[in-house]
């Protein structure tokens, strides 16, 4: 993202910003910790009643035979691809070219693993069943992030889920679920996590998107899995004498946030709708299927940030604290809806999209 | 550590245990953060205030150009041997056979990075400089570990330390000092920590072994090392969206508990020489050079147990929570001086000791 700082301070300085739950500020470590007892005895390496009741409680959301709490996404995910290949005997991963392991992990996975990437789908598409059985050469394990990020947070139909699914197991190929945002799609789809991941061999799941907790993330599958991931977690340097500063917020949040889920949906809904009736506006997805979107405005970034940030001076809603340019005259950022969007006034929202239409139809 | 419970349930239960600052309870973190300003942001993959002030106190209090914040020391030493390795040309790092890379790392440096370990000094020795000009291949990286950990804390005499350090920088073999106890042997050199460091082309330090903090690490070392430490930090998945958990605790035991490190050096010589005047116990060191020491028992494991579980009932004093068997009939185990020791009054004190005595004659 091309950060522009005066729209960034725009967007802080708002009464109303719109993103997530509220600032990432330590105020989230101090309300996860209020009602914590002190006297309860730290995790220790990996063992202890404060990290495996929570792994018991996860393995069990997410319908699998265990789970395992990283640090980190990018270790929990880098390690299960390993393992998946270890197994399969192909040090090959294929995944999506905007997948994190592609693009924010400075290609840990091959420096650390050897494991090449086999990329599939496109830069403003899913992939799709054919993709995969169009590869030619051995997959070690096939990586599906649900819903795909980078491109808006979209979504296969269910039922190609399934046939991907049905034709990797088919085939031998291990097929893992990036689910960073998988609490987020259970609406849509209208299944639980354990049914979504159950077409996955192995799941990951972070406690920092939509549960908004600190950092954190369980990775889930078979008890051999588990324990193998323990040694790799280990050896990445992951396991440390104390996780629980991760494991109490994540499970804080967890709790408060799941039922709220169904509630991000509409939220994302209701302001791509509005967006999508501003000139030179669009969202992708157009309807969300998820707590996130994209929103694309078709003009130059730089007359782009000085709209978004008049009408956060003009009515104390801000919408985006960063744009990226997609070309000269275009640009797009990402939104996704928690806790804040429902505490703005009706009639708040009213007059910024008044005012941003007003701006956007002068541009 | 063979873990005989029933002596590690006496030593929980005893109203005076005597290692270390407490226990490794979840009031560590809430101790840490009551003074905690909730309206401040987090870091964000290690930047922002909160690490980057941090990561500048302790660069300068290490003498080193600059200093990166890490969520295990695990992470930071393979990472900083990667580096001096790929500098170096040769992916061969030397270092004691009872380092923490060795034996606690499910050999992660070699998984990971491909690097081969070359052992000097032995089970019960240090590594002297003869044994590093013996060396008969090129050596990527020298790591040191002051103090020894595993044999009961060592530490060389200083001129052999220069000796090393000065022949290393001849040879241009990188030299990276294992620090996780690196405060704790300032007193006892009468060096700073930047004078200690300033030997050494890197540096790691703990946060949770004598100071007390819940977890974290510092790599210190030249800029060009810290800014591709980064980049192999987010590689291993420890490039956290907030690492301020960890840092805010370990600045806040470390300003508490910095100015102690003597007081710990003194306990342990204290409680050492009362050791070692009891039949059947000898101390390694017999002189601690640091807060810890190692306490030999020239008894079979299953009757040290029972008398140290004993001595905790009758008296209030407990030493030990776990002994490792050296023979089948000698064992040991280990002590670290912290907050507890000079909380113990004296009387108790002298009362565990006589007892100790009592039982140890008898056995």
């Amino acid at each position: 993202m091309k950060k522009d700082s005066a729209l960034s301070q725009s967007y802080q300085d708002a009464d109303y910003p719109i993103i997530g739950h509220g600032p990432r500020s330590m105020q989230v470590l101090l309300d996860a910790f209020k009602q914590a007892d002190g006297s309860q005895f730290s995790d220790m390496y990996g063992k202890g009643e404060i990290i495996e009741a929570f792994e018991a409680k996860m393995a069990k959301l997410l319908g699998k035979e265990a789970a395992v709490f990283f640090p980190s996404g990018t270790m929990a995910q880098q390690i299960a691809l390993r393992i998946w290949c270890d197994r399969r005997g192909y040090r090959t991963a294929a995944y999506h070219p905007l997948c994190h392991l592609e693009i924010h992990e400075e290609r840990g996975l091959h420096e650390l693993h050897g494991i090449r990437s086999i990329l599939l789908g496109g830069e403003d598409r899913l992939i799709t069943l054919e993709d995969i059985q169009a590869v030619g050469e051995p997959i070690g394990c096939l990586l599906l992030e649900l819903p795909q990020r980078e491109i808006g947070g979209q979504l296969p139909a269910y039922e190609e889920l399934e046939a991907i699914s049905a034709w990797c197991r088919e085939q031998g190929i291990p097929i893992h679920l990036d689910g960073a945002r998988l609490f987020e799609i259970v609406p849509y789809y209208g299944r639980s996590e354990a049914e979504i991941s159950s077409l996955f061999d192995s799941v990951y799941v972070s406690f920092y998107k939509g549960i908004g907790g600190i950092a954190g993330a369980i990775l889930a599958g078979d008890a051999d899995l588990a324990q193998q991931s323990k040694v790799w977690k280990r050896r990445h340097g992951g396991d440390l004498i104390s996780l629980y500063p991760y494991i109490v917020s994540s499970e804080h949040y967890l709790d408060k946030r799941l039922p709220l889920m169904e509630s991000y949906l509409d939220g994302a809904r209701d302001l791509s709708s509005r967006f999508n009736r501003c000139s030179r506006m669009r969202t992708v997805p157009e309807q969300p299927v998820s707590n996130m979107f994209h929103l694309h405005l078709d003009l130059p970034v730089e007359r782009a940030s000085a709209l978004l940030e008049q009408t956060a001076k003009d009515t104390g809603v801000s919408f985006l604290p960063y744009l990226k340019e997609t070309s000269p005259d275009s640009c797009a950022g990402e939104i996704h809806i928690g806790d804040r969007y429902a505490r703005i006034p009706a009639e708040k929202l009213d007059q910024a999209f008044k005012r941003l239409e007003e701006l956007a139809g002068q541009a």
